[in-house]
């Protein structure tokens, strides 16, 4: 199981960013988002999304980034921070890749401090800046079985690969 | 070599985006990004970071996006536009790797219709909507070389990985 807690989360400002971190998070194998924020718009673009192309992914916002870290380490889970500070991915992933219960959390510019000790892995997508959508894509495209080839049972709406044009299916 | 085309872009409404976009391309080992609008600002912020941290990557606004095809593809040059219509990348990855240049069209919301015929390959990171951040960061991890091992020569700033905390060093 992967969860991606996303903090830093400025309402308005960061809507479309914590939206595509979301959509990515769905699309590429994550269970579930935590937003520790409070911001109706993004959940409902995001559930929107997920209620017509499928799957079982979940939102949350009003989530208390300290308290949902304690509380998933309780339960056996283990937490990686994607930062550009951290150990280049493809050090830790094998380890990484062995864990059952993974909460990924995703930050926005500026992070408290003490989550670097709170983690119990600090992972960089590379240690250059970019962007957090891009380093949680590659994260879970490392890290989430068959990352590129999940399911999404339950679509309204799919659509089929075509080498040039668009193939959609309203169901 | 591997350049970014992005297109539709927004000035002010995409400059996030967009910057993301930039910074994606610029870490994960593409060489340059042609930006298909005249938005200063983010040429300026991508530019910023490429000097404090190193590099070759370059950036050009105001590039026409059809004659930028057409010039790609009269200098021998392979064109692939991400889409989630396309096919799915692990099923044409291994056949867009054999090219020497690739121009990555990396489209905003909607995109004009040609551009499906105008591109050698549509090529989807999964059939589901998501970001472009994401499919640009997946497509760079799985197509150009050593895309989390990158060096950056001549950086005035360098981040050294560190498994909980900051490790920082001003050239």
């Amino acid at each position: 199981m992967i969860v991606v807690l996303r903090i830093g989360h400025r309402p308005q400002r960061d809507m479309r960013v914590t939206t595509h971190v979301g959509l990515t998070a769905r699309a590429l194998g994550a269970d579930g988002m935590y937003i520790a924020a409070d911001d109706r718009g993004v959940v409902t673009s995001i559930r929107d999304v997920a209620d017509r192309f499928g799957g079982e992914f979940f939102v949350e916002d009003k989530v208390g980034w300290n308290s949902c870290i304690k509380r998933w380490k309780q339960d056996g889970g283990v937490v990686v921070h994607l930062t550009m500070f951290g150990l280049n991915l493809p050090d830790v992933e094998e380890e990484i890749r062995t864990k059952e219960k993974i909460l990924v959390i995703v930050g926005a510019e500026k992070v408290p401090g003490d989550l670097y000790q709170m983690a119990d892995y600090n992972v960089a997508v590379t240690n250059q800046p970019h962007s957090e959508i891009a380093g949680l894509a590659v994260f879970l495209d490392h890290i989430a079985p068959n990352a590129l080839h999940r399911e999404f049972p339950g679509a309204k709406v799919r659509v089929f690969p075509n080498p040039c044009g668009k193939t959609v299916e309203e169901l």
